[in-house]
């Protein structure tokens, strides 16, 4: 029997990276999935990673603490409010008007310890469930950041040296968030499981329904003519 | 009186981060101290990483936990033994042949928190004391690996977006061991406070003198035709 192609999967507890879950998982891979516990204003996440990581199937999941809230400088990482009911942008639209949940080099931060995990497993495939359509504006889930990371993390790397060519997949960064729940429906994700809101209860982790994870993830269910079962 | 420029500086406790720290308030910067609590063996490092950001002057300081452990694949962060003895490759080598203290990705992991410190505190450039000349041959050491990141770096951020272009100053990473050596004793470097040692005896963190970082550190000693003081 081959060896089964395995890979480092990005999991947060969002409806994205649940996604990107799913799909690393259609295509056969076995997955590695690790989720960070950064600091976060809703760390509740983690409780939905937890639980989506186990649903799909998962060989391994890593939770990993960094604080960076060390750092701030993000509504998410610091006593900064969550913007409610903020215009939506232009779809794919990356301003200067980034908003200030945008926590800074997080998704670098993320995809670098992802290569740490794939390097140290002997796994040359990373999944991560960004997009550059409906989303906020963050400069780190846009293509040319990743190609870029992609580049780097060949030249960083002992598996890069001897030339096991590492790969960063991106299967949503094109895709609506309508495209992307329906893509997921389709392999069996069930969105009930989780989580999207940046500023949700502290008691009952119940969304909040004002900030743009809410806002956005709200307008993809709506899009894609389905009722969202997390708020059903 | 015009604002003074700041830095963040990645600093281990090393003679070479001790080193690039120097050279970077010699060139004005007010400096942000960054060292990692990784799990390393040789987590002795962080006592004379904190004596020498104190002593070379840094306006803020922080050692961030984040366990690599979890992931190993490393002699430094794993149950494998740091080799002993292991002959020295040319100058400037990276070959197929990276040696097991080699921890994957670290390079990547470390610049970009030190990225995400930057962003947060508004800071555009960041030294680190990589070298490419005696070294172990590790991957991100090199000036290609340097540019690649420099370039995702300006592309992952919002400070990249807004064109306030971040820098990565890597002072040493032409110069050889006695070079950077003789370089930081012009500057008043205290190499008595700094530590080198893969693998230090646990109770008194006395060097063991034989792994790579201790044969390295010794040979550029003796090329500078200088006592080590933390030897003597």
């Amino acid at each position: 029997m081959p060896e089964q192609k395995s890979a480092v999967v990005l999991v947060s507890g969002g409806l994205d990276s649940a996604t990107a879950l799913a799909l690393a998982r259609h295509e056969g891979y076995a997955c590695r999935a690790l989720s960070f516990d950064y600091g976060q204003r809703h760390r509740f996440e983690l409780e939905s990673a937890r639980t989506v990581a186990q649903t799909l199937g998962v060989i391994e999941h890593i939770t990993m603490a960094i604080d960076l809230r060390a750092f701030g400088g993000s509504a998410l990482t610091a006593d900064i409010d969550v913007p409610r009911d903020r215009p939506a942008g232009a779809p794919g639209e990356v301003s200067a008007d980034i908003p200030v949940t945008y926590v800074p080099a997080r998704n670098t931060i993320f995809l670098s310890l992802a290569l740490g995990f794939a390097e140290a497993r002997g796994c040359a495939d990373i999944f991560i469930g960004v997009n550059a359509i409906d989303f906020s504006g963050y400069p780190d889930c846009r293509p040319a950041f990743i190609e870029a990371f992609q580049k780097t993390a060949n030249l960083a790397t002992k598996m890069g040296v001897r030339g096991q060519r590492i790969r960063i997949h991106t299967p949503l960064i094109g895709l609506t968030k309508a495209q992307i729940i329906q893509r997921g429906m389709a392999l069996g994700v069930d969105y009930g499981l989780t989580t999207s809101c940046y500023d949700p209860a502290a008691d009952t982790g119940r969304p909040c329904g004002r900030c743009d994870a809410c806002r956005i993830r709200a307008a993809g269910f709506a899009d894609a003519g389905i009722t969202d079962p997390a708020t059903a």
